[in-house]
């Protein structure tokens, strides 16, 4: 039997069952791309609490189970699991290793499997096609393996998903012909490359280049402010350079499951392989050293302005970005552990982030801001109010540049 | 007299003589653009012999001329003289010293001057106000002050100057106002800045964004290399993001007046100030290091392919970019060198290029082809038929992508 020729025609029929393994963003966000093409999805879970949430939002065409042998009955299988780095900076792949097991539990003749999380080059062909043949079946020829790196955006209102380019791979052409036509039909467009490893490398390099380009310039934004420039200013007018340039704005560190990951699966290989990327792992270093600097510039700011015997800070915003209530790796919560070590009282406020580790987001109000000693602007959010953060000329610690005006003399830069 | 008053109306009519001292790549691509929009340029030069060579192109409104006390006449000048940095990678600020000490010298009531040149932070006010003060007339009064960085970019066939928005600023407000009427008049879109120092950092920062993402991927294709991954395929399929990628390739090291240089004017200036900026400092290491990385290169290739006991290499492209005649910091010229004091006999191709240090351009014939052991690609001119390397299945280095098929068994990368 041709299998190949078998799910081809399934795709371009839409009768190809798609089963996503971790809902998470990812997952989720796929979920409903995929299912507004028209084909049917199953997000496969945990437990049947998470199945009963994604089942009651009664999307069209997305249901849920925790059902684990549901696997068999999907043509399509999209893997979206988390990939996250131990505490030394190591890949973790125990997450995507078991989601690998189980579907090779179930796999059946004619399934393509798709590996969308990030993972170190070479994970696909060595690690997961390993585990998937144990089976007894065959890549290539009983069942198919491919490679696209998702390129999900949190909060990103410009770009919808089906606008963004999908890099698609396979281990063999049938199984890169699969993915190909399969997202072809999702999205707006696909772009193949020649390998497996390419792919994974393609992810690699677009969040590595994040992380590279907001050290430097938070590097640069030290030098800059003992030169007294604006370094937003600057930013932004170097952006109206039509080519050769693109924007990155000093913050509090990246956050999130990918930039300050990601690159690290490049730094730990290459250590392996003899390589020293010094400029690379020195990015790393100054993303890590950020929430200090953070701070510590807060407890200056406390000392400088006599706040010093009070102690009460408002984190404002402890998502890693704006406009997402992902706290993932979110500089917001070294900031805050490293403050109350230091006997700072800290409370927050975030509209997308009702509670965390037992403490619950305040309202923005002014009798809030008036119970604290300083402010501390972490996140952005576009719907928060920060000009309620003026109204009693407490100090404001700004890592964002919400405050555009730099002669306000309550407000302070990282 | 309201001499701001006075300028602004000369602008207007657009009677403003246009004086530009320094006529090299960034003076005479300003000069064409403002006479294009019906200013008069009088370029002001070293010798007789450069002035006859612009006066003989007989473009419309644009004159030269040796003799300095031509500033008198002008309204506007322009100061576009080269900043390179020392051995030391200190700035080298003689030459616009000398230049400003001769504009001061003629220096009259009603002149507006604009720096051009990529200078360190705060050269304008600090080194180049107090030169034209001397004079004995008042900035802001008698006579005006900006900066305003050029981004002429040799080569680019996309973006024409006019189209390129162009950075102003000024000591003061009328300063400011005067650069930005003028160029207003001369461009399709000017960006004006707070102050005389964010401007100069707006130069600053784009060119040092370009080093750091270019020194980035050098090293990072050290690693793509080692795990067998095609960089070029790689950073493609990235450019397909539309938002957060900037594509940079690898090669054999940046050249030019800026993005070697310019860098440094930060690294010296923190460094004095106590700031350590380890991730830029890094990218020029890397960057510095790539001639070599390609001539031992060269020399293992010559050795790898049974080569060693021959000993002529023809280096093919010696401008630092394509599509120009420029060889200032060249990674050719370095690789050159050092594959002469390793007893390698070099000669070059360029058709941009048709003398240096006493050697000529060789024709990039078959026989030519035959005449060498090797070909090294530095630069990749648009007008090179590349495949004529090919013809004799010579070993081929190719550090800029010329080649995609990775197939060819006489084609190496870096």
């Amino acid at each position: 039997m041709n299998f190949a020729k078998i799910l081809s025609n399934k795709i371009a029929l839409k009768n190809a069952g798609v089963g996503i393994v971790g809902m998470g963003y990812v997952g989720n966000a796929l979920a409903q791309v995929i299912a507004k093409a028209r084909f049917s999805v199953l997000g496969i879970v945990r437990d049947t609490e998470k199945a009963n949430l994604i089942n009651n939002q009664k999307v069209k065409r997305i249901k849920a189970t925790a059902e684990i042998n549901s696997i068999a009955n999907c043509d399509i299988i999209l893997v979206c699991v988390q990939t996250p780095i131990f505490v030394d900076k190591t890949p973790d792949l125990s997450f995507i290793k078991k989601a690998i097991i189980q579907i090779s539990q179930y796999l059946r003749k004619g399934q393509l499997i798709i590996i969308e999380s990030s993972v170190p080059v070479g994970t696909t062909k060595n690690v997961i096609l390993p585990i998937l043949q144990k089976s007894g079946l065959i890549a290539g020829v009983d069942f198919f393996l491919g490679y696209s790196p998702e390129r999900v955006d949190p909060g990103n209102k410009k770009f919808t998903l089906k606008d963004i380019p999908k890099v698609v791979s396979g281990y063999d052409k049938k199984s890169k012909d699969l993915v190909a036509k399969f997202y072809a039909n999702v999205l707006r467009k696909v772009v193949p490359v020649s390998s497996l490893e390419t792919a994974e490398m393609v992810k690699l390099l677009e969040n590595t280049f994040r992380l590279v380009n907001i050290s430097f310039i938070n590097e640069l934004a030290e030098y800059t402010k003992s030169l007294g420039v604006d370094i937003s200013e600057t930013i932004s007018a170097a952006s109206s350079k039509p080519f050769g340039f693109l924007a990155h704005y000093p913050g509090p560190g990246v956050g999130g499951d990918c930039i300050p990951v990601v690159p690290y699966y490049i730094l730990d290989d290459a250590k392996k392989r003899g390589i020293n990327l010094k400029l690379l792992e020195q990015a790393g270093i100054i993303n890590d050293d950020r929430p200090r600097k953070v701070a510590q510039r807060t407890l200056e700011v406390l000392k400088k302005t006599k706040m010093k015997n009070k102690r009460k800070v408002l984190l404002v915003g402890v998502s890693y970005k704006p406009d997402v209530n992902d706290i993932r790796e979110s500089p917001a919560l070294r900031i805050w552990e490293i403050l109350t070590r230091r006997g700072i009282s800290v409370s927050y406020h975030d509209p997308f982030v009702p509670n965390i580790n037992g403490f619950s987001s305040k309202n923005l109000s002014k009798e809030v801001v008036k119970q604290h000693d300083m402010a501390v602007i972490v996140t952005n959010h576009s719907n928060i109010k920060f000009n309620t953060l003026l109204s009693f000329k407490k100090p404001i610690l700004d890592t964002r540049n919400v405050f555009k005006d730099g002669k306000n003399l309550n407000l302070f830069r990282i």
